[in-house]
């Protein structure tokens, strides 16, 4: 068996399918994805990248199963689905899924494809493994879909503590071996076992941290709202088809911005980035703003640009979804039955309407052109005064 | 200036006066005062001591007053506060506060008679300190006591990390260098600057999560339960003096319960612990139960061993005072205005309710015992069949 | 399986033997026991204990065995050899090793008695394990014996990364998982595989630079010379016997010294400790000093005393035994032959000549009396007047 | 004062000068060089680059030069040269060293021209600060140089500590904090104080052992070796000067490779490597082989390719340059002298021998090529048959 040496599990063992599925072009190129994406120009030190998240996503993965009992084929199909749950990610991750998906109605977890026309559906097959059922697990169906994706998956626990590890920011240090372990089916549904209130909250709280202060941070959703409309240029502007965007690495993707974005790749490159013309909580801003599709937002930032009299890029509109809270459904046994999450904890409302409370749209602009910005954002989309940055 | 290496902060460096203080009999005794008393018996890394933590808290000191550029005679003051701060506890330190407050009506941080009587004065007055401006500070008087003992004060942050690295625990790794960086004072008040709700509400979380998990373990609770019985017995039955209690060391405090309350100290010592009988929340208990005092506990144990037809020492009544949360008024820069956190942060209301849910009471007894203590709590105390653990 | 969570190793699974020997009085004795004894006076977070380290032992063991494909009841014997390999240790460890063998000819590794004597042997009887076998597995004999005590042992393992983290000296920072890994046996024998050769130094550099910084510290070695001498006096002026002595725990001997040898004990309680009169390396020192037995070393105090003119237990001569370097034999596969490190290896030779050149031998006295003990010592002793302190 | 978060170092705190020079592009550039190129390859989160290590240099320059009281002007050159110190980097850092040094005669810490050219040099100015006494201080020239590049510059004790926290690999963790606290100058020469020996041994064993296992990792070599072969022909194949060369980023190489020189550039970006033909430590190699420059190197590969019937670019010779030593000289004060370490430590030999031990030639060609390059390399050199790997 090879060991590969990670910086958070220390050891990673690999059983041999996985040793074959890591020397494919597929998951090699994760090794130039960027975990954090655009984090990284907050916290220098968060270079990590997908594929060593993926392999802690696997070794979690194997040691759930080992704790569940859960061995032979079923386990080997689970351990592949950890180890490839992110290939279908676009360059820079989920900074470029709208993107993708808005043109081919797919998100990351959707492999199908992928599984089918690499050499990865080969591999498995090689191993007698399914592609089909590999990719039914990424997407999180099925009973130990959810060890992959859902409420209590080790696809989270992996990145809340590596991402602790990389930024230096300690509040993503959940008790991940803990968690692993005390995981159980009860009605094929993955639950954690009594006595783990604390140990589920500890996972909610530990987002809830690491949101405010390194995923969401606002240098990081500039950057990556810079990103997103320099990538749609690109994908506008030349003849680069959807499939080969999807398929490149960050570095790949830097380059092209580079040559035929270069009003926006430029400044990412150099981290020469916007500033917030506007910064809106929720209750700031009248519900069809919040409702704003993609669309509604370009059709925005031409309305402020002209008023604005600026560059009709030097603008970008970033209003996020409405905040969900689906980990509030954890399953948790308490007393012997098996409860959400949110019923046995008195911690979940408050994390719920603090998510709320966290939401926040921006405007971004070029640092001359922000008060000119700002002005005319108030304008166009009926904003208070107070939301001028 | 000497450097003593810390296992969480890594180099400590001593100032003159600390470094005498360091070398009485009042802070080397804090060498044999445990900092989680009887948490090891379930976390058995934590071994740790109040002189290790008091080193911790003095560092953490040091550095808040530094980024706070506050120096000379005041800085002084803080510092030799903050070493000190612990010397007031009696051994295994809050397991036996309440004993000796009952005998005394002082707490462990009301230290003037010990600054008076002991060389720490003297310590001090060479350093041309004041010893009465150093208990004040212990008490958390004025401005800058609040820096040693107030919502924000550095003797928590210290105690979250420590007790983080030594259980092995990660839910109390604070970020307590951004803590100490962001302290500043508004209008007398210590606060946190513009931008660090997040990092407020990591502080309390932080210390939730720690209660749950760590400091409100039951079987910690059992033993401390046993320790305080044991310990009003053997004042009740030797002609041991309170203040030479006080001034004992965790060893001095196991040797003498093994001596003279054999019945409880060699449990103790090898562990060999009570178990619940009873375990119940805030809703199950009558307020009545809730309000006991001592005299009231110690009574319910006599009726209960009697009913029980139990040794009448084989019965430990355990009820915590009302949750109290006081520090949900830590203060907070938010948009310019100081806020307490409360009215900051949606997740304090969260915490507030799960500290009220977490709130238990029990009724420990011998293990054979059990049954029957069990049913006669039940009946003494009129509690409901639901809280029979 | 029950769980026990550790500051180093995270969790620790059980087995149920283990499980039912951590529950006798011997193993428990163990959290009484500091895994530094007087270390921790010089650095204040090494507060760990014997307890902690010998579930981290068993813990290091499980893993060796598991990688090794040993099983059943072999595999059961070895683990708990591994959990009990400490609780021949009298109080304060090594420090009164001396002490118990003067008298009783008995290593702390020689388990016999205890095993047949106290309930440690009905429960491994109980779970039909011989105790016989582990006392012998305790000791290092046979194949498995190698893994519990020998060159490439899991005790030094665990306690070199275990000393590490709670000293915060971070030199014993081993690759553990690594080492336990890459054990393999060759004829019988226990070796590291192929490609492993800076794995092995690097097990013999942690230990040489924890020596120096950590083990061997003259802080520690003072207070530890004290201990000793105390522990003496203890055993000739009281009517206590040497099987009693064994069996106390750290904090019992502590009060034993401070009521029956106060003139050293108050010393090591508050930590008012003698200072170095003479330290002097292998090279200023006769070798019939170096070869010194301890009546030599009592005789040598009593003469030092005298010429000096102080109190005949002021002084402590401590000589250690000459350096050996038994690691340097540790096996390791080299192009598929098992060779000695030290021929495998160019370090090694370095290793040994600093051992040698790290060795001293140091006579103590309180502060007072160091000018005058060190003029005497240098003329009982016939050392060069370059070794006075 | 800016803070920035780091992983390593928590909080690193930039005076004005630093925070300016942040912002231009020759720092920002930094960020998409990684401080071990090749070597993540075979440690997956090995990923940081040299902007978060520059940072990480510039916070031990300030710590150091605070413990040794320099301030002011002497100060701010310092660091500001401790942040620029690898900004002369290539791609791909020292592995595209000798190809920019066989065609500029530069190394990478010659700046002059960078600090005049760029906008460094104007922030520089503008903060009063000396473009050529920065410089000066790159080269380690002066008193103060030492602490930039030297046998104790801080640069070294941040790698060594940021490659173990980021590799996983324990080997470097070096106590940083109290080398940086024991510097002192001793006639004009950066020395470690009193009391040190350990210390700089744990510096030299330290760098001994993740040379080993992390640095000089053949996987590592191996891709580094084709990574500058693939450089060089990028440089003869494309009209490419070695100025835009030398200013590239990683990302930049790794796309120009993949077009300009695919045979290498698809195998490094996906992981696709040569493996050893041949692998020879210095006993088993001729004089003149160890000797070879860059230009028979070149030659030999033509010659063993030819023999070997392989294409001409399915080789790459790789002879380190012979072992060197230079740490060896690191000073320490020993009973008040200063003395070089390999005087004062009985370890360095064994280290120098250990480094001779340790070196290795390869030859390297792909999967299919391996043998019959392994024999016309032992014809084509003159090796022994030992030799094939």
């Amino acid at each position: 068996m090879t060991a590969i040496k990670d910086s958070v599990h220390d050891h990673v063992t690999l059983c041999p399918v996985a040793a074959a599925l890591l020397d494919t072009d597929a998951v090699q190129r994760l090794r130039h994805i960027k975990q954090l994406s655009t984090v990284r120009l907050v916290y220098p030190s968060a270079s990590h990248t997908r594929f060593e998240h993926s392999l802690g996503v696997y070794h979690l993965a194997s040691r759930a199963l080992s704790f569940l009992g859960i061995e032979g084929d079923r386990a080997r199909h689970v351990r592949a689905a950890a180890l490839l749950h992110d290939v279908g990610h676009g360059p820079y991750g989920h900074q470029t899924e709208e993107v993708i998906r808005r043109r081919t109605g797919r998100d990351h977890d959707e492999l199908g494809d992928l599984l089918e026309t690499t050499e990865l559906g080969e591999v498995l097959r090689d191993h007698d493994l399914s592609p089909t059922r590999v990719a039914r697990l990424v997407r999180g169906e099925g009973e130990l879909g959810q060890l992959v994706s859902g409420e209590l998956d080790v696809d989270r626990m992996d990145y809340l503590v590596r991402d602790a590890h990389h930024t230096g920011v300690p509040y993503g240090s959940i008790d991940h071996e803990r968690l692993v372990r005390e995981l159980e089916y009860a009605d094929g549904e993955l639950v954690l076992a009594e006595g783990n209130v604390p140990t589920a909250e500890s996972l909610l709280l530990a987002r809830a941290l690491m949101d405010s202060t390194v995923y969401r941070h606002h240098v990081s959703r500039i950057a990556g709202g810079m990103l997103e409309r320099a990538s749609e240029r690109l994908l506008e502007r030349t003849d680069l088809d959807v499939e080969t965007f999807r398929r490149m690495a960050d570095h790949d993707l830097l380059v092209a911005l580079r040559e035929d974005v270069p009003e926006l790749g430029r400044r990412i490159e150099h981290r020469d980035l916007f500033k917030r013309a506007v910064w809106a909580g929720l209750d700031e801003v009248p519900a069809a703003v919040v409702e704003m599709d993609h669309a509604d937002e370009r059709a925005a930032e031409a309305d402020i640009a002209a008023r604005a009299g600026v560059d009709e890029h030097a603008v970008v509109v970033d209003v996020p979804p409405r905040p969900r809270f689906k980990e509030a459904g954890s399953r948790v046994v308490v007393d012997g039955v098996v409860q959400r999450l949110e019923d046995a904890s008195d911690l979940v409302s408050g994390l719920r309407a603090a998510r709320r409370g966290g939401w926040r749209m921006g405007v971004y602009a070029p640092e001359a052109d922000v008060p000119a910005v700002a002005a005319a954002t108030v304008e166009v989309l009926g904003l208070p005064d107070s939301v001028v940055a």
